[in-house]
């Protein structure tokens, strides 16, 4: 049975590619060239060049803020031009086209249905090797946003969970769950995808602590703590950050991404024994 | 009376939040999903992290570009998730959203109403306490361009005059006129708030100077100097701005926002005591 | 005759203004005043500042993605407020707004017509002499582009041979072809101007050499050499770039833009006299 899909007419982009050079533009020019009604978003194209665990995140944590059926055009994509597969991923009411590499880690275990997009007719004319951005991912973004293509139109019908997934960043323990920074926004917020019930599931009270920084409990909101102090609390992607008010909590601390962040059970005994990378 | 607002259709969107996460995307979205048909600029997302003088600066030079019944939602807000009030703003014929912290210094003189943003129905279901350009202003501003709301339906009107104004940056004294450096713009040139009327009020010949940068007229375009020369003219804001001819005047002279630059009638007698940050 | 111009709906913007300042979002209020119903797309505003050529080689790469009837509005403008002409050009079934400077030099060989703009009539009202994005191009190219006004409506018809050409990037001599490094992208890929087809007329085995980087054949893909590897392959701009597989080929050797990279057949005999800037 084919997975059926109402778009919403908006089309978002996460890329690696920044906004130096005319690539963006480019997929727009595409995308508009097929259906020129579609509203265009840009996410972000500034995750660090080629890195998918940052963009997997960055994906996973602005879902949330767009209306059922929008296609979401994420392109993080070191082995372009290789036999990596280019996915179209249905979950929840929304589409996800991009490269099968990890990028939809956080996408993948709510989907409905997966396809490997090889219909030569739904692509570019002029195919290059190096911008499938441009080339494939575009024109079948522009097409599903547009009503004009079904999901399965793309090509055969695949199992998600063939679908590469990035190893977890959060590992839970008894009385401990540990997370990754996973994103540092432009503030030096340390963002990690570290969820809210995890967190109570420790009960209270909590320390939370990565390398210098330390606190012992979730905060509401920056101006909790006075200027330059140091607070966790759970951010505006929904999950737990490391913030110094007014401050820069990466630079402060030097953390950078991959670092472990530690929550534990204030009772739960355990000394400070750190870990670090 | 209700103050009755007719919308363009057009959302512009100045922030400090900066592309390299997916803030302004989220707010994009919520727009998007409450009213699909408005179109929505970018102003700028990289107002200097907290700088509030910086964005009421931005913002207020950017509005003459705009048509009638444009607005303006605009995020610099250190104190997101404290009791500082949400504001909409009726000023000409244009709607201005975002928090009560100063941002609109440069738009209350004119505001012809004011209203606290308190409606729990206009507010993103999904509220946190640290991103309220996307749960409160977002969904405000999308259905106020929208036309789904007027002004007066956010809440309570509220006297402008008791919004947060911030301090001048401009002071005219006998004989002399003071301006801060209240942006830098990518070619380095320092921007001030004084006005071409306030310049002309003390008439001609007049000296220029802001450290080491020391001129004695007002150019009319960068072309009127010698390649590396310094000049001082009206710019694209429409205001006095101090500029290295195919150079970075900022770097040139050691200026930083914040900087007093002097405009000195000639003939003030006024000597060479600088004053300096 | 008049040269019919058939417009998509689309403009495209590519400056050196930056995205740190309102001048682009300024840009766009003057644009969707004029013709609310226009899509427009950033091509970028991370030009060098005043560096017209990078300008030229990443608007002449662009345009392919479009639809016909697109109009570029383009502004690397040094000259302005001078006497240097604006433009609009008409080249394939596209419209080109912009300075008279050498930013149309990829574009103007294959120009139908070029006119002059001087009608009084289509500019900003409040003009600046420094800001003419906003005050001239801009409005023109929104007319141009809403359908409002026909190319000849700007201004005296010119011949486009009389309008500014850089000098060329490319030079063939027997046996070997020489492009400079005009734009370097994100990542770090050194992007040349040489064609596909002025290396196949050179045969095969070539060599490709710029300071200490070397190989001896043309790729395909990035993956077609180990990570850190270097490779030379027709990139994404449909020339010739010289890339570092998962790193950065500018930084490993040195290259910046303007760096000449040199193609030779292989059995040309040529030796290893490599030529420097």
């Amino acid at each position: 049975m084919a997975v059926s899909f109402r778009p919403s007419g908006i089309v978002t982009l996460l890329t690696d590619f920044g906004l130096k050079d005319t690539y963006v533009g480019q997929m727009k020019g595409v995308i508009l060239a097929l259906a020129p009604m579609l509203r265009i978003v840009d996410l972000t194209h500034e995750v660090a060049p080629q890195e998918i665990d940052e963009g997997a995140f960055l994906l996973g944590a602005a879902v949330d803020a767009f209306p059922a059926g929008t296609v979401y055009l994420a392109v993080v994509d070191p082995g372009v031009g290789t036999a990596r597969r280019a996915l179209c991923v249905v979950s929840g009411a929304a589409g996800f086209i991009g490269p099968d590499n990890g990028l939809f880690s956080r996408i993948l275990p709510a989907a409905s249905a997966a396809y490997e997009i090889v219909n030569p007719d739904l692509l570019r004319q002029t195919m290059t090797a190096t911008f499938h951005g441009r080339d494939v991912f575009a024109p079948v973004a522009a097409r599903l946003a547009g009503g004009l293509i079904a999901p399965a139109d793309v090509g055969p019908k695949i199992d998600p969970a063939t679908c590469i997934q990035l190893e977890p960043t959060v590992r839970s323990e008894p009385g401990e769950v540990s997370g990754r920074v996973v994103s540092i926004d432009r503030f030096g917020n340390c963002i990690t995808a570290i969820a809210p019930d995890q967190i109570s599931a420790l009960g209270t009270p909590v320390e939370i602590q990565a390398r210098e920084f330390e606190v012992d409990s979730i905060g509401r909101t920056f101006a909790d703590v006075a200027t330059g102090e140091p607070i966790a609390l759970i951010g505006s992607a929904g999950t737990l950050e490391l913030v110094v008010r007014d401050g820069n909590a990466a630079e402060r601390y030097g953390l950078t991404r991959g670092e472990w962040v530690k929550v534990r059970s204030f009772n739960s005994g355990v000394g400070n024994d750190r870990e670090s990378r």
